[in-house]
Parts: structure tokens; sequence; C-alpha cells
């Protein structure tokens, strides 16, 4: 159970409504997340991470199911529960196919594989990786 | 330096020269990196790394581009070095642009983020979130 | 359930009966934690890690209170659930109100952020803060 | 070396010089971290990452001082070089005690060593920890 | 529940089951862990999984109940709550004592404790450590 | 460079010097390495840190060759390069051959590997492996 318990529409406060009416106007759902009305305890950390969400994951020079699907990727990595099963879901929404998500995960599990190699051989960075311009 | 060092063409066995030849040839570079050098003292696991990278990152139901993104993700997620240098150099010949790598950036300090939010405020999963089909 | 189960009080072993003893005598508590609990299968690591905590924990340069939080950031960072949930509840005990929560998790949160920034910029470290006296 | 490398102050754009203005007058000093000049490619999030600091390690329910080292505990939790570095040496100058950092650094590792045994010996949580109104 | 949820042996493609039929023969036993029915959604990913698994455990220079503890230990020190579970089991059957569990735990959290202190205190790498012929 | 420098023997109050003989007996050799010279800056912290690492790195029901390996596969998931570099080469001398580091490597890399895998399918436990007695 959420330290604080969750806060819901009809209980919160007019800056926490704001910031719900947002995210429900931005997502086109009526569903606020479980992880939004735990951080309801605290409006200005709701409104500051809100705010960066809704700037970092918009679509840019990537697309939204690619910022979902790498955020499925460090959510993965630092086996975080909540995280992984929110931010699959939204990938899923976002149009992630089963084929996608299991390459997703065929990396992820790659990745941290050669990242503990590199560690654990104590390999030295090459030189041609130094000057990237 | 290398826990073993680093085994170069010219000094290595068949079994490693014909990894290094695959390695040359899918990716049409004459440069083997650090990494598969450090990795040949074991060229069983030299063979099963490679077959494994090999399989897995190339294009299918993501692209290229798109795995190696999410490659450098995970490891600046788990503060690997070598895994950074490496895959963002690698993510850069494959069409990273600068802007792609700063959202690429944003989103995994972002996930890094909200991943112990979620965690520090103790929230539960959305039953939404639970039943996927 | 714990690995071994859990070792109550009437069922331990004078060793182990002496550790909750002093837990006991110290926390000024007749409740012992399942952490001690499950830990007691070992009792000489059940020694070890309570005469630590003990030592680490106690109030000098800094707060106990201050110690608690540490411990909460250091749990929250690493995703371990019954960690999170015990520190925190602890910490609360402590003093930790509300708003000293709220902004302990937006520190941790950004930290973990800016951790990756870091590393994923490949930032070199300033001069500066390599030389201390 | 940074990525893209670092903008000097007499380089940067105009919205870059303004973020770099502002650093200075808040923490009173003509050093732009390297941090911030690597970040600076992207002024977007240059811009959102100081708010997101100068709001959050602002001296509040938790003292300035506090919130420093609560950034080293995880930066060191995370094993972020630059991190150490550069919050180590913030917290110095805001006022930490080489008895502060000891002991601030005998709390992480305890932290980290309870954590893994918490986890090890897959102990429940207390019921008393669910339930902290 | 698993994202996908567990394809068992009935309803699984031929492909599917030829693995399941090596792991039960590998294994002498009839029954397939639940990691194996989730990740059975990927045939090619379950194949070079359960290949990569086979060969790797498998007892070579250091034994089958020692890989196994190997295992556990990286599970813990990642809070991997399914692999700390199942590997402790596999680690069981393989000879694993509740003496062996009680050091190797003792092991691991002491190790996470000092990789915390030797980063902290930005240790630098001893001479005699990088030359290792 | 140390946080506080390197504390060597000469310069050592007794409280110091007494754990550098003790480490110097114990291991049988005059070297102390930079780890203990960092930490000699907390002599109480030196005192619990080298009492905890002499009693549980101590030959028991797991031989002291196992135990530095399993230190070196945490030291390599968490990524922490001084504890990788001098508990390899502590495992060398305490006969690790090539062969077993290459093996401990592959176990530590699948390991990373499948820890990802089953927390992103979100594999849940087996009822078997819930009771172990």
């Amino acid at each position: 159970m959420a330290t604080f318990g969750l806060i819901e529409y009809d209980d919160a406060d007019p800056e926490v409504r704001a910031v719900y009416d947002d995210i429900r106007a931005v997502r086109q759902t009526d569903t606020i997340n479980n992880f939004w009305k735990a951080l309801a305890h605290d409006p200005v950390a709701l409104r500051r991470t809100w705010e960066s969400v809704k700037q970092v994951m918009a679509a840019g020079a990537l697309d939204a199911l690619t910022k979902e699907m790498i955020y499925v990727a460090v959510s993965v990595t630092n086996q975080c529960g909540y995280c992984i099963a929110s931010h699959t879901f939204a990938a899923q929404k976002a149009g992630m196919t089963k084929e996608m998500f299991a390459e997703l995960m065929a990396v992820v599990g790659l990745a941290n594989e050669t990242n503990r190699l590199a560690a654990g051989y104590q390999v030295e960075i090459d030189e041609r990786f130094k000057t990237q311009e």
C-alpha cells in the first residue's frame, strides 16, 4: 500500500486537481494512475514531475513509442515492478506488439549481460570511441 | 588494462579468428572492438556472445538503430563506462543524431527518477495493468 | 515467505535470544522485526549485523534521523521493498514528517536522474573536484 | 571526454548563457561545472534540469547540507564517479566535515549490505510497516 | 501475472515443446519453471536462452553448485525476487546447505557494502592490481 | 585520488597501525591495499570493516576461493572498478585459473541477463519455490 495512501480526484486540493485535469486532457483518458495519486501528497513534486514527463515523453526526434520502450528498458534494468507494469501497458497502448516487446526484452537482457562482461574483463575504451567529432 | 590483455587477430587461434572474421563481415569493417579482443581468452564465450549479439541486434520488429539506443539506455542506467562509449559510437554510426541522443538521455534520466519515486512511495500496481490480454 | 522461516523469541537459542534482548533494550520496544528473525538462522551473522547497525546508526556527527533518511535513500535507489517499508517506518518514528519524506524522495529521484545524465554524456571530472585538501 | 564536448560560456547561445548566469547567481560562484557544460548541447534539458536542481536542493523541510549528503548516498550506491566527486565537493562546501562524511559512508555501506540480506533471505514485510497512518 | 501469461506444454508449438523436452531431459524433472513458460512467447529467445543456460551452468572448471551460488549472488545484488527464489531452490537441490547459504549471504552483503566504501572514498586502483601477467 | 588521501603505515595512529598489523599477519604480506589506507581516516570503520572481512571471508562451509569469486561476481554486477581489480587479483592469488575466471564471468553475465528477462516478463514465482522446508 502506498506510503501515505492514494489521493482520489474528489478528495484532491485545487492544485492537485489541476494536474490531474491536465493528465486527463493530454492522455485523453479519465484514469489517473496510482503513481500520480501517491505522489499527490507533494503537490509541488507532482507538478514538476508531470511537467517533465509531458515534455520529455512527447514525440520529438524520437517517436512516443520508442520513448515508452526506452522507459521499459530502464525500468526492467532497475527491477522496478510498478514501472515495468505501467510502462509495458503504456507502450502497448502506443502500439508495441508482442514481437516488439520480445525484441526489446532480448536487447535489454543482452545489454545487461555484456555490460558485466565488459566490466568484469576490465576492457579499456577503444581510442576511436573517445573522439566523436 | 583488460584482465588478460587483448588478443589481436595475428595472435589469435583459428576458432577466435573465425569469430573475428564473422564480426568483420557482418559489420563491414576491419576493426575489432577491444571487448571482443578481451573476451577472446574464452573462445566459447566469444562465439556464444557474438552469435547472441548478431541475432538479437539485427533489424526485426525493431530497427537496428532503436536497438542500439536501447543498449545505450541500459548501459547508462548501469553506469558501464565501456558500454556507454562503444554503443553511443555504434548508435551514431547507425544514424543517431545529436537531437535523438539528447532525447534518449532525457528519457533515461526521467525513468531512473520516476523508478525511485514509484518505489519510494510504495505505489501498488493498478489493477488494469495486471490483465493485459 | 522467508527462505528458512522466522525464528520467534520462544524458539530461539540463547545466543539468538541475547541479540533479541539487546535489540529490545536499545530500541525500547518488544517487537523484533522480521529481518532479524530471518537472519537468526545464522547467529554469527545476526550478532555481527546487529552490532554494526547499533554502532553505525547511533547518533554521532550525524543525528539518528538523518541516518535513517540516508538508509531510506539507499533502499529506494536499490529497489529493496522490505528495506523501504521498514526504514520509512523507522524514520517516521524518529521524527520524519511527511514534508521531510517528500523532500527526501525528490532528492533521491533527482540524484538518480542526474547520475545517468552525467554518465550518459560521459562528463569528465572537473579538476577542482580532484584535490580536496 | 564528454560525448559532444563542453560548451564554455563565451561559445554559448543566449538561452544557455541565461542558465549559466542563473547558476552563477544562485551558487554565488563564477565556475560552471562540467556537468552543465556537457548538458548544454540540449538547452531544453539544461533548463529543465537546472530548474529541478534549484527547486529540489534548496533548503526546506530538510536543510541544504542534508540534501547534498543524500545526493552523495545515491551517487555512491549507483557507482557514479562524476557525481561522487562533484557532490562530495559540494557537501564539503556546505559544511560536511570529515567526521560527517565518514558516518555517511558507514550508513551507505551498511544499508547496501542489509538491503541484500533482506532480499536474499526473502524476508516478508512486517504487518505493522504496511499501515502507516 | 506474467505479461503474456504462461504457455503450458499441451498448448505449446513444436519448437517450444522441443525446448521443454530438452529442459526436462537435462534436468531430469517433469516440471518446467514459470520463467520458461513466460519466455516461450518468443520461441527464438527461449531456444537461445536455454542453450546458453545449458552451456554456461554445466559443470566445468567450476562445479554446478558453485555456479548456482554465483547466480544467487547476482540475483540478490540485483534484487530480482523471482531469480532469488528459483536459484536458491536450484542451489539447494544441487547440495547447498543452510550453512553454505548463510555464508553466501554474508559474502554478498559484505561485498555490496565494501563496493560502496571503495567508490565513496574514491579509492584509486593499486598499481600491482593493474599488471596481472 | 582518494577523497582524503591514503594513510601510510608510518603516518598512522596506533589504532590504525594495529589494524594494518593484523591485516599483514592474517594475509601474510607486507602490502596494505589502498582500500584500507583510504578508509583509515575513520579508524572505527576501518576496524569494524576489517573484522567483518576477516570473519566473513575465512574458509568455512565455503572455501576461501569460492568466497573471493562470489565477491568478484557482486563487484562486477555493481560495476565497481576498484573492487573488480582488487578481488580478481585476490581470487587469482587464492588459486583462480583463467578457465575458472572465464566460467565465473559467463555465469555473472547470464544471471544479469535472465534477471532482467524474469522481471521484464513479470514472471510470478512458482509455488514450489515458496515452501522450502
